[in-house]
């Protein structure tokens, strides 16, 4: 399995030069653009990893996997469609435009910043309680205690978060969330901002791939249920508004992040963690759309 | 002239019944749906009231053509309309979706809460400095200096004003405007909440059909030039999405807020204060538009 | 006056290369960017002409005020009015997204592309005669019997009209409009081909501002409501979506064609056709734009 | 197998009740609410049909799959996902404004009414060879040579057609599809007419789920490629603004019809067929969902 990885990456780490990354906050501008590494969890629970994949970058929208779960788990599966919906959007992740309808009464899905602060609304726990709680869920998925978040990275979230606070605002105003949004918000830039490598990201993906299998959630959640809905959501909108195509062309259901990870899961078989922080235009990491997409055609992943 | 008034008073003061009083703050839900009061002040500066006319009630949206009248005094015409433009639209007064598109670049037009918002991030002042400028403006105009702002219904639009926010914050997301948000909405809120009666009112907008030519404004501007771009303004989108149908049947430049006032201007020859809280479905005084409607045919006062 | 219009022009002809002319169809491509003319009738019929006044360009977009009158005139305001509104907008000419959302039950305004479609839909006559009868009012408002319209223009906006098809399909799918389809546009690509020059706009602006007193209109509307009625809606969407900034900085109502035109109203006093067939982004004249403007100052015209 | 099923149907059936057929053609309307049937192919090609396989019914939308399928091979992957792209969408089928924006290049996704017009317009064959040509592939997949259209249902969504017809103007006028409209539009309406079963639905669902193994396709085209893209696109869109929810409740890659057909694809296991005409909101049949859905459960059948 390393000489395949290592072979692919090789193949492909030039390709960093077709993006660009991320820098509407300084921090993440400071990234290096060649950075490449994997890390794969097989069934038996092999750990493979090759490259850069010891570095630590933050977790960025991957984190509304864990919010939407921790929300399922907090208040059930229901009550959290109720102000969510499950539908791709060939809208931008921050779009806001459509909260504006009437006709409109959730958010579209919970990987559009909209539809991830009001999961995050959903959360238990007042003021930095709810993220504690976040916190700690990614660090037991992850099995790493140490996980933290970036100060400097969640202050120039918070600085530059003007857009964000709109759309909580507008959704409070059409009655789709409740409770004190500058903590909801507070919490979303800090769970954006929690650092990881991509083991970490792998044990997360394999524990969704294995069903919570040796998770304890402290919960009465039906693990492969959550498990599913989790997949099936990444499936239609984990990679922005490319992810119909990423579905087309890579076939692994993948929940992807600005800094440039990608959570990747192969039901019952992979989980994946990839790290390179040039971007394309849809935000995707541009060698996680190599190299992951490569590895699907290898190992023949694709589950359509 | 008070014959008249009294006249077209009586026969559509029944009208009360198609509309309702506003309701989304309590304090403006309080409103008495059968007042109806006039003020007309003519060439010579007779004054002619007639029906509830010492009644209080708040300025509302008939603020937004002081703040676009100070703002252009503190920043000059086009520093203005560089952040606001000057169409009308078939939009609601709060709409904020079409500030997504990246091709808009200002808030359409200065009496939409966006472009009003928009307006008031402009006048100089910090903190509560902005507030006072407005309030004092407004005696000057109505030549009353004892007019103040109404502490609840300022309180009621803080606490509501979710809307309002997520409108500042993303134009403020989009580069639309700048500078301290929280004191911008509090001056728009304080503003909305001032105390008029419809001699108030009638004195503001005699002051603008009459060219400011009595009014000190501490400013080289050029006032009837002011004068004539207020009007034009109030014409285009003074009746919120209703504004072409005024002018299509009342034919008067006019100006409304949500307590029930109307704010009308003759070019050269009258200023009219008009007060009748009960709402048709744009938001206008129903009476309001009865009333002036009536006349506008009977004094032959229709521009076009 | 021809003193003061001669100088006008002379000041302000070079300005045509701030534009360029239209070229969605070749024939309007040939136009010789640098023609300027205008003709003014004063409130005693006499008749001032300067520059290329007697040079034929396509009425365009003007006849949507033609189209306007003979709807109304065959079917009355308000059902006219049903399924058009009076509102302006900052949408373009050709808008048709509008049109989806279900709370929409009628065209903005009857001067963007829908609004006027749906108008001609209205005009009674089947096949031909709806175009026939258009173009016989513009004759007679004209003084002109011999204005006929352009076959090439004509051929070239019906092979270039998907736009407008989809606009009137869509009009008809959602219930706004009915009625042969094929038929009506057949009329909207030749009413926009009409071949007049400044003399023949003049005399139609004449008789608006005149209030129809010399025309004889085979109806028996109120001509004075009908004027003030077309004049209020070329002051709110006369000029596309410029049509507040065109107030607030000429003042004069006014409706421009793409091919050139503009008709421009003083009430009660003048009427003006300009021809100058560079263009601004809005496709409105340039020239016509700094000519009228700067008559309005000189003469005093502005409304407001 | 047919145990199973007849159990589910039997349990299920009564929720016909909280549905309607289709009406907006008389012809649908005509449709017995109650009808119910399903057929099953497994891996080893049994065929098991339960309740009412074999009455007739029209393809409407299924007929996407078929288009895209044999538009892919005729011009290739690439030319295909020129003019439209991948993306689900919470957008009903017939969504059209969003074809206004000029950064929109192309349609959002093939199984929305947009999307299968375009991909109709890159069919080889003129005038009626397109449609023959579509009925022919459908008589291979559904091993039936004996399937026609429906003449009364193609008249009739002839004449109801002025939003497609919009539709596929607008993309002209944008320049996202070439060629004789009319001719697009007329096939567009036939192969949404072709009269089919649950056997022949399941038949060309196993033809997909089995790699076309079988199947004489007349092209050099990627079997398992054409196969896996099919399915990722029933994932995306298949089921309308349902298809999020579809895979988070059902997960098994489908693609309903507004006659009430379902075809599901489990990837190298079963193709199912699916009637049943009770519709709930979305425009999916209400049967299907709990039929279908249970099946899943039962038989372990969610992909992800």
């Amino acid at each position: 399995m390393e000489k395949i990885l290592k072979k692919i990456l090789e193949d492909n780490k030039k390709f960093y030069k077709d993006g660009k990354v991320a820098d509407y906050i300084p921090a993440l501008g400071k990234a290096n653009i060649e950075d490449c590494g994997i890390t794969i969890i097989d069934k038996d629970k092999n750990i493979h990893s090759v490259g850069d994949y010891n570095k630590k970058f933050t977790i960025q929208s991957i984190s509304k996997i864990i919010t939407l779960m921790l929300a399922i788990m907090d208040k059930g599966f229901e009550e959290v469609f109720q102000i969510v919906g499950y539908e791709g959007t060939e809208r931008p992740f921050n779009t806001i435009s459509y909260l504006e309808s009437e006709k409109v009464k959730k958010a579209i899905n919970p990987m559009l910043n909209s539809g991830a602060i009001a999961v995050t609304s959903l959360i238990k726990g007042d003021g930095e309680k709810k993220f504690d709680r976040i916190l700690e869920l990614v660090k037991v998925l992850a099995l790493n205690s140490k996980i933290d978040y970036d100060r400097e990275v969640y202050k120039s979230e918070k600085d530059t978060g003007d857009r964000n606070k709109a759309i909580a605002y507008l959704m409070k105003s059409r009655g789709i969330i409740n409770g004190d949004i500058e903590s909801t918000l507070d919490s979303y830039f800090k769970q954006c901002s929690i650092n990881i490598n991509t083991i970490d990201l792998a044990n997360i993906a394999f524990s969704i791939a294995n069903r919570f299998e040796d998770v304890d959630l402290e919960s009465h959640i039906d693990k492969k249920k959550l498990s599913s809905l989790l997949i099936s959501i990444m499936v239609h909108s984990g990679m922005y508004n490319f992810s119909g195509e990423w579905s087309a062309k890579v076939g692994i259901p993948s929940k992807s992040g600005v800094a440039g990870g990608v959570l990747s899961v192969v039901p019952d078989k992979y989980g994946i963690g990839f790290f390179g922080p040039s971007l394309d235009e849809n935000g995707n990491s541009i060698l996680g759309y190599k190299v992951i997409g490569e590895l699907s055609n290898e190992l023949d992943l694709n589950i359509y």
